[in-house]
């Protein structure tokens, strides 16, 4: 016992120093590890299995949606990356700038790209003539690299991986629609597979993507109250098909340049799944993105019959769930506190009394429950334990959120929020950017959102500068 | 029809001009495109489907073979690449090098990975202690960079997309059985899901990865009678673990080095499967690897009826394959050129006639064979003719490669064959890198593989010096 209490007691409680916390999650339950190339980090098989499995339910709902995949290359020529002003000037100070081929120095410097919106333009000018070649909806899985001081594994390292989704237009209407479509479907996707209640909404002027006309946003709020974003959608107009000379003809013969969206989410969602659900025993997986999802372990496995039995119930659980045995030589007490840590949903306990009763122990992992369980209904009650986990995890997750929406209805208050109450804090804004940076530099909370579906008018005049205001915006602070 | 003719046309006939039918194709047929950045390419929807569908099948056989993914930084430090002299001095002259990172000169340069083996060993030298660490059986998929001078789309570009497996073992024998395991993982894969018959062998001294003990690979020979190299796997032995100190504690708590194997496949098998199996209509895909399996094209389509038939079908043939139906304004003989353009094995052809008779046609792409099926058999005869494309498209693959397999007894029969025979030239070789020099250098054609099952003895000596020799060479061109 001995050892189980050292896996455990290797991890800082949340309470007492969440950033720790959360750093020694990531390390114990194996997701990460540091590299020697300064902040990159390595995805160990435990933590690129949940990014597999994001990217195999995403992907299925992409393609779902018309979506076709492509590859661009990683390569942006400083030329290229500078047609779009706006753009480059919101990237170029944060680019790894590639200066020799082989042994040669290159004529022009390449960065490796950040996102690939100026590669995609550059295409889309050569691929699109007609309204016929219209819409395009493309979409890459790759790596892009930003080079950020402070870096935090998936929260923000100098390489992730990511998808970016990137599409041309007719119309303007279109675009729109198809900006909504994406954030749409990122909000599903976390609330329905990852149990991530997101606020659905606008990026004010100031927050917005370089370059974009409109900047639709997920976000999420962690344990510890401070938000994440957790994916975005941008309309950009016509902006970038101007800089590109993105044209077609329209069914009337007559030139038009095309709208364009584009639409991202990242492997820092793994750092959302961890910061919302997570423990002081570790991580606490939901069950639909869980690389395992149940895990059987043998009590006193050494005993007749005990090791048999677990496989034979193991390999019918594998008909049902992503199910695992741990038939290693740890103790029980070790394999639990690993489940725990792994974040594994739900964990099987079997020892000979069990055998001689013909039952098992199910214990979630997010409640600790135990439930009895005969080996007759396993088939049947496992699936159901897990969708359980499920929908009680979105429903924590959710009343956690909602526990902490605070209104301000003045400076004053708002003030007093922002140090004393972690979470979302709803307060009007009159649209002024003054505003908006006062906030920022006094309380160091951001606006995150101009939500879609709470129009609600809590107050008639600003939070900060007190003239009328009509927008409400969720501000916070953020990772 | 003018405009199918122009489709068709289009493409530069295989007697012709080999190379030019091959850029021809890839573009035709809406595989790649060519970007602004020098050397590299955009993969399109059509050529990126079939690189998913790679990935998946291949992926599928990995994790049955015990093989965990994970994902390392796409950086190395050029110190880290400097650790293993031989490794360094076969890849430090074609590496993209990274100098500075937003406004800043680092302070030491990175290179983009033109292949993972130092990253790897850095991470194995921090995470392998004992004997329970191991075997680490890691693979990664992402893109690599190679500053190439000479590109060709898919066959060579600086950079391509691939997986890299890289494993530690306990004993020179398990790292030995990984990198055959692996090799003939990659030669049942090519042959079962791309019809792709290969050469399993090892490579000479001179042909082999810098740094490796031993290179195993699988050659295919392509349409001109050029062997493509398709996989390659190596057994490093303990040279990087010396290099890097990747030490275990055995049972007996003594120190060991550990033992390695690399293996990879690279989007140059989209290559291979274009010239294997293309004709001058156009791309042949294999079914099993085609993103699209058959198509159901309407005659007659705006007579009434013709349309809803066509989708009724469609939606039953999807049932039981990749099935799609073509019901744009296009004209049939247009739509059959694409068709035939775009690799897909089979089409179904149906009009008012074939309606009225309860029963449609299917048109295999490799022969061109017409078969008539009734509409109540659709289910099952479309497999079955899938099946048969896949078996015969191997056999015939199979067939080429066997008849272009040409005995050299001695240098002058090795010099009529080089200059007029293509395909691949089996003789013996007396182990000398000599002969292999002269040999390339006279007649351009480079040692492919010593064969793992074809072990005959032709000749007592060495069809370039004379001297005995007891090893069975394949000799080609290569791409």
């Amino acid at each position: 016992m001995a050892k189980d209490k050292k896996l455990v007691e290797a991890i800082t409680s949340m309470e007492e120093d969440f950033a720790q916390w959360y750093t020694d999650v990531v390390k114990k339950a194996e997701l990460i590890d540091y590299s020697s190339v300064k902040g990159c980090m390595i995805i160990k098989p435990a933590g690129y299995a949940i990014w597999e499995n994001i990217q195999a339910e995403l992907d299925r709902r992409f393609k779902a949606a018309g979506v076709e995949n492509v590859y661009m290359p990683m390569f942006i020529p400083e030329s290229l990356l500078e047609r779009e002003k706006d753009h480059v000037e919101g990237f170029a100070p944060e680019v790894a700038w590639v200066t020799h081929g082989g042994m040669n120095k290159l004529q022009e410097r390449l960065c490796v790209r950040p996102t690939s919106e100026t590669l995609f333009c550059d295409f889309y000018h050569n691929l699109i003539q007609s309204y016929r070649d219209l819409p395009k909806v493309y979409n890459q899985w790759c790596s892009v690299v930003r080079w950020e001081k402070e870096t935090r594994p998936f929260l923000r390292s100098r390489e992730f991986l990511w998808q970016e989704g990137h599409t041309a237009h007719a119309t303007a209407e279109e675009a729109e629609q198809r900006t909504v479509q994406m954030l749409n479907l990122y909000a599903d996707f976390c609330e329905e597979v990852l149990a991530l209640p997101v606020i659905r909404g606008q990026k004010t002027e100031k927050e917005k993507f370089a370059g974009a006309e409109e900047t639709y946003t997920i976000e999420a709020l962690m344990h510890d109250g401070k938000a994440l974003q957790s994916g975005t959608s941008h309309n950009f107009g016509d902006g970038f098909a101007r800089a590109f000379e993105i044209q077609y003809t329209d069914k009337e013969n007559k030139l038009q340049y095309v709208h364009q969206t584009s639409w991202g989410l990242s492997t820092r969602l793994i750092g959302a799944i961890i910061m919302a659900h997570g423990d002081d025993s570790g991580l606490v997986l939901p069950p639909r993105i869980a690389p395992v999802q149940a895990v059987v372990i043998p009590v006193q496995q050494r005993k007749e019959g005990v090791l048999e039995k677990a496989a034979e119930l193991c390999g019918r659980l594998k008909t049902v769930c992503r199910a695992k045995l741990d038939d290693s030589d740890k103790s029980p007490g070790w394999k639990f506190s690993e489940q725990e840590m792994r974040g594994i949903p739900v964990r099987i306990e079997l020892g000979p009394k069990d055998i001689e009763a013909g039952k098992c122990v199910v214990v979630r992992r997010d409640t600790r429950e135990k439930i009895e369980v005969d080996f007759a209904d396993l088939e049947t009650k496992v699936p159901q334990i897990l969708d359980a986990v499920q929908n009680d995890m979105f429903e924590r997750a959710r009343a956690h959120r909602d526990a902490h929406i605070w209104d301000a209805h003045n400076y004053e208050e708002l003030a007093d929020i922002a140090v004393n109450k972690p979470g979302f804090i709803r307060g009007m804004w009159c649209g002024a950017q003054a505003c908006e940076d006062k906030i920022k530099e006094d309380l160091a909370v951001t606006s995150r959102c101009m939500p879609f579906h709470d129009r609600e008018q809590i107050a008639d005049t600003c939070v900060c500068c007190g003239k009328p205001a009509h927008k409400l915006v969720y501000w916070g602070k953020a990772y």
